[in-house]
């Protein structure tokens, strides 16, 4: 039985581009399992599975409707529990995961939406592009241009915000040890989503945490590398 | 058998105010374990147990000894394996401690220090005063004053920093999940170090991480509160 996962895209479906959606999906990589992507844009997702999630990712595994990427990930390991690579390796990692996923949206996601708002309001269809401008600018309280403008300024900061995964990796290749567990893909998908809506060009090539995201976008048979970075 | 920790002091020997001291003998008490503490000032740490360490903490336990925290950790719950309260759960949670000893020492100490460093300085004892100002000031390239000034402008940055616990929070009771674990004395560590160097007057009263640290400070019959706040 297949897993249906719906994932945030824009006109371009074949580049779904959410960090959210990006982490369940290497979830499902990861556990191997056969899974087949349904694109939705951001005003639809209130639709999705005859509606009530209000957000994505959402899998429909059988009669089960599930949102949000780290209850996807539990339910996979529930559902999956013998299955070769475990997203987590008991109670205290999925604890811990939870500080992953603080710290990835708290440090990461601020510094990423201020540098890709107006990309990705630019690869969404009209429809969508209307909602993001109106919701977001409401958000930021100035236009999407404004929000952007000078990033090229705080270039710099993506590397230091990077710094806990840097000095950990003098530890281990991976935040799971010696192999990825969930709480990687969780800093990886919001990497993702700026490499696919802006491209990496800001950030050292040298950089080792850029190896870990490099090692990351390889896994299971390149499923991250399959969407091509922006230009 | 009694397990003797090596701590960092100044002159009051009842006042240890290293951070990863503090995680080592927070290790202990979670554990409970009995233990001893042995005073050290920084220019003693190279004679500890013969010399050898370099670093603090350490600890003799038999026929051991062993330096760094992280490792102390190591040590308990293998020598411990049975004993009542877990530092770690499975492989998974030592890994990804090791994302958050890095996050912590990457994020909260530099701020930290650039706040308390001329107070570490004036708790020590005249020999340590000498070392820790020359060594310090060598690293920062000014002198301790000049490193510290202006700390209260930077006051609002520690609520900043704080955001992925703050995060975690909405979540669980602790990094650990229901339960401390030793990814709980990491940031711990730190902000003991803060108290107890500077006090916490530049900290929110009503941040919700301070209620958290405020309950690892009641733990294990209020360890943590054995030593009071600098004033």
């Amino acid at each position: 039985m297949s897993i249906k996962l719906y994932e945030l895209a824009g006109k371009d479906t074949s580049r779904p581009f959410s960090p959210h959606c990006w982490k369940a999906r290497m979830a499902l990589a990861h556990k191997q399992l056969e899974y087949e992507t349904v694109p939705v844009g951001f005003t639809e997702v209130p639709d999705i599975e005859n509606g009530g999630q209000g957000i994505v990712p959402v899998i429909r595994h059988g009669e089960r409707v599930i949102a949000d990427s780290f209850q996807i990930a539990l339910h996979l390991r529930e559902a999956y529990p013998d299955r070769d690579g475990h997203l987590f390796q008991g109670e205290g990692s999925i604890a811990l995961s939870r500080f992953i996923e603080a710290w990835s949206n708290s440090q990461l996601h601020p510094w990423i939406i201020k540098w890709a708002a107006l990309d990705i309001h630019n690869m969404l269809n009209e429809t969508d592009q209307a909602y993001f401008r109106e919701s977001r600018e409401k958000r930021f309280g100035v236009t999407l241009e404004a929000f952007v403008e000078g990033r090229e300024e705080r270039a710099g900061q993506l590397q230091q915000l990077l710094a806990p995964i840097r000095l950990m990796l003098k530890h281990q290749p991976y935040l799971g040890g010696t192999q990825p567990m969930f709480a990687d893909y969780i800093p990886f998908g919001a990497l993702q989503w700026l490499r696919i809506c802006s491209g990496l060009a800001m950030w050292d090539k040298d950089d080792p945490v850029r190896d870990w995201f490099e090692r990351l976008l390889d896994l299971h048979d390149g499923v991250g590398r399959s969407v091509p970075e922006a230009q």
